[in-house]
């Protein structure tokens, strides 16, 4: 087999707004187990929507991204149902910056021969192939966009403006996530920028002038988060997977605290994962135990215990069609950040 | 809290006619991860409906039909979908058989005090509670019905057809799966059927007369199962959970060999289950494990894994409104069983 | 590759008395997660045995045995820790007998091609794998086993006895579960017997004289197990898996109230599983939630969310070095039922 | 309950030297599931040590510190059986840090009130206690070594090390893994240095001086780790659970090429982790899939899917035990990066 025996069914993202699934949603809230689970967090999601105070964050860790669920977070963003995104480097970087670039990731399978793909540069995420000799163009993007800016610490925050801005100009897919939230001064912030592809390209901005480079300075990252927090009064979380992402975005709480401006608890939060709770880690760990740590508000949480893929399509579609986002006022916090 | 704040919302059964998930399984079809697999399952399951020799044996282990899945177990009899059904007792009779008598099924919470619930006599399953007193009359009906046969040892289809006809004349609420297979001629097989609500009818039917009684024998239950496997040729198994009904069905290719009578493989097999590969039981096993034992076919087979109450209803939807069902004959097994 | 290339490194089982886990045990119970609960359930199972009135009811379910702790079982019972085995019929015949009649199982691997291995009759439990052409002569011995006994209805039990006695004479490896159990008068119970080789042994011989055969009556085992309880007063549960054996053997304490001689819930109760609690199935449902069922008591109850044969030798070798069994009185159950 | 009710019962780390595992583990390499994954898992990180070439990666999520296998991380660095440790904030701040300022963990409950710990300042981790208020003092530490720094961009290693020497004079506990990495120059990152206690004493900092002040530059900290992977040529990773340290040290081999040093793929790697396949993400991807990515050679992986506390303490005592390490020369790898 050739690279391009491999490399021939894109992933297609799916479109929320092409189907509604309002009547699947009502019809699992009667249900129990998971079906009614996956039913309390749409109309949570929509909770947090209709409570005009409440800033919407989005937390996103794993590959849901490249598994099909890309146009759902852009869509989050465009009508305005989220406020401010957290993820891992990889979901921006490697996965939506990626896309925008005209890159593509494809439909694989998890029963194959790593060592062949090896051999072919194609990487592969579970059941899903990428071509890694255009993950390096990824890379150099990002060198370059490192190379034109001043040198000093940023934010991952505004480095990913950057890319955003980046992309109005040379983006060969539109509406990517990064683009939508740059047009639409919805924040990105990821915490652990460098280890993604991110990594890789200011790795080698860095190394051609150790002196006198652009830094990434995650304690701006956590600054910026905790003052929107401190000026959102309430906040809602909407998290896929756990992680870096869920851990920063609950802990701002704490850091408005530490900085001698209380805020309340995340009064909202949703989580989709398969992690197990018996590992003690922070993905794992239930939004009831973020209470204990005064994270998260109880009453207003809901775990879903599912495979991001298969529930969060049904949810957003939900959102998506309830139309409460239509009356909703924009945030724009990137403006007070700047 | 009195027992009936406890026991105030009813689950409601999905009904998958009622939508139409043609359009989101298409689109999963395009993903990744248990989006991707959903969508292949519900495929692969319209390839089972096609194939005019194919015996579509569902097999069905945990608390699905308690959690609002009762009524497409039901359906999917009904119209066409499935020939053979084979299941724990709890899902015939504690579940399905305890609802045709009028009891219901109570979306209830995990956390709660289970001293309580133990103390107003409601049984807990997750997030759903019964009223254990309506138990007992369930349990008092199935010894009636044994009460009411002549002494001999029955195959569990036997039973469960007797308490198919029972119900014709005695059902509070229709279309139970245990009243539709006895009218459609599916035989439904229990390989454990005194692990169940039935076990406590029984107990109490023989030990009113030790010696000449109804006695359950499950070896009968293999011999006509096998029976059912050598005459169709081709087969398929839609496996919910695991378990024993997952492995008694697989196990009837080895026993037709046994028999002298060689079947072949299971041509198609789907399973949704979140059990975990590791632990090396049957009910974790791979698809393509049972491959190695003879029993299931590679090529044709498709894991899910998810909590079913969250993809099945899109998986059967989907099957229903493609409508191969249609022109599908009638295998009515029931028949040449007696 | 030839079988004999896949079959040449066979599973030793593991000795619990020839190393002392004492240290660790007591070491693991001041820490947190899976290493304290494993302690807990060590010194649980300790009490269990320090406890004159109670019966301990050891519960097997998937393929420990296969994989190395065959022993282990054996041993509980030789050294009077367990008074009752609830158990699939794959661990009492596939596995325990199979290797009694002189076979192994073999060290493989879960990443081989299934295929390959169907075309040289292997099969594959996860990394372990089995001659096929072995387990039929194990079947044929089932069958002739049934051949020599009067034509009823038995109860699993009263047949596993017959496999013991046939062990006496028989058996090519020593200390075998099934032939260790008859002699030391321990009832073994496998509610669901047909759903293994026996089953395939057993349907051969009905196949033979559809008129007049043995047939193994599930309710009697009920009966049986019940009557257990009845006389035991006090009893704990040591479970080892999940599925038919768990919930037959905590239902007895229903059943007892079903014939009208209540019985007090198990008191003590240890369940070592990877199920997810989420999926609302009997294997995966907590101790505690068994309470509301008025199975379980609560307060000593302790699940181990491990793969078994990761902290089963741990357990047993605590109990084993701690030597409690030294003075216990046998129990021997199958006494009282004959 | 008061506070003191709750914090009574401290964690105590396990001492891998005080008992020898060699026993349990050359016994289970010849069973098989996680059993035997347990065992080729010690077995491997011994053939690391045996290694001449081999720079050994210790990678650390989750908390697994907090539940009693601090001593051991510790100790693998004391006796030169780790070169380089990649971790949580969590795990090196709020773990390890703050139990060398004489602070400690508590044997607590998953089955609690998280409101009622919520007042009295009790943080859970699943089911371990800290004191909330002995936290903000940690936080305070980390800020007041930020206050007596040179004004510049850090990696997390550079900062790490102030901790260590901070640690020399002012600990309260000897032996951390903080102190011991400081002692033995084995340097440690935390690619999300900012997510964590760390994050709150640093924004402190920040917020006191927004113009002139400490940040974390993590892209600092991928040159620094990829150079130690470029000057070792062999290198093993031993990783426990997965997150950004397992991505991070991963991505290193990908670094080294971008950078136009090519350098070999991490030619051993075992993982310990419950994580999930199935979600796509990286902490549960097999060391298979990283094969395809050119990050980790396959041939000499371990997967071992167990909850680290159950299994951690007989793979290192194991090692430990071996002394394969005596003869082991000391990387020192913090001297080549000053």
């Amino acid at each position: 087999m050739q690279k391009k025996d491999f490399l021939k069914d894109a992933v297609k993202h799916i479109d929320i707004k092409a189907f509604d699934s309002t009547e699947i949603i009502e019809a699992m809230k009667d249900m129990s187990f998971t079906a009614r689970d996956t039913a309390e967090a749409a109309k949570l999601l929509n909770r947090m929507i209709s409570d005009d105070e409440c800033t919407i964050i989005l937390c996103i860790a794993g590959s849901t991204s490249a598994a099909g669920c890309m146009q759902i977070y852009a869509d989050m963003v465009k009508y305005n149902i989220v406020d401010v995104v957290v993820a891992t480097g990889a979901v921006i970087v490697d996965m939506d910056f990626f896309e925008a670039l005209g890159f593509k990731h494809y439909k694989g399978s998890a029963f194959v021969d790593d060592k062949e793909l090896r051999k072919l540069y194609i990487d592969r995420i579970y059941d899903t192939f990428i071509d890694e000799e255009q993950l390096q163009i990824c890379d150099n993007t990002i060198k370059e966009i490192a190379d034109s800016l001043a040198r000093r610490p940023y934010s991952s925050r505004e480095f990913i403006r950057q890319m955003g801005k980046y992309l109005t100009g040379n983006a060969k897919k539109p509406n990517s996530l990064v683009q939508v939230a740059y047009e639409n001064d919805v924040p990105i912030f990821c915490p652990a920028f460098s280890d993604s592809s991110a990594g890789f390209g200011l790795v080698k901005h860095q190394a051609e002038d150790k002196e006198n480079h652009v830094s990434i300075d995650s304690v701006k990252d956590f600054r910026e988060l905790t003052e929107i927090k401190i000026k959102s009064t309430v906040s809602g979380l909407f998290i896929i997977g756990g992680g870096v992402p869920k851990n920063f975005a609950q802990d701002t709480v704490i850091c408005a605290e530490v900085l001698g401006k209380p805020a309340e608890m995340h009064k909202y939060a949703v989580q989709i994962t398969v992690a197990d709770v018996r590992d003690g880690a922070c993905s794992s760990s239930t939004l009831k135990e973020a209470c204990s740590w005064g994270k998260v508000d109880s009453g207003c949480e809901q775990m879903v215990y599912a495979e991001a893929t298969s529930v969060l399509p049904l949810i957003v579609s939900y959102v998506y069609h309830i139309r409460g986002w239509e009356n909703r006022s924009k945030r724009k916090w990137n403006k007070i950040l700047e």
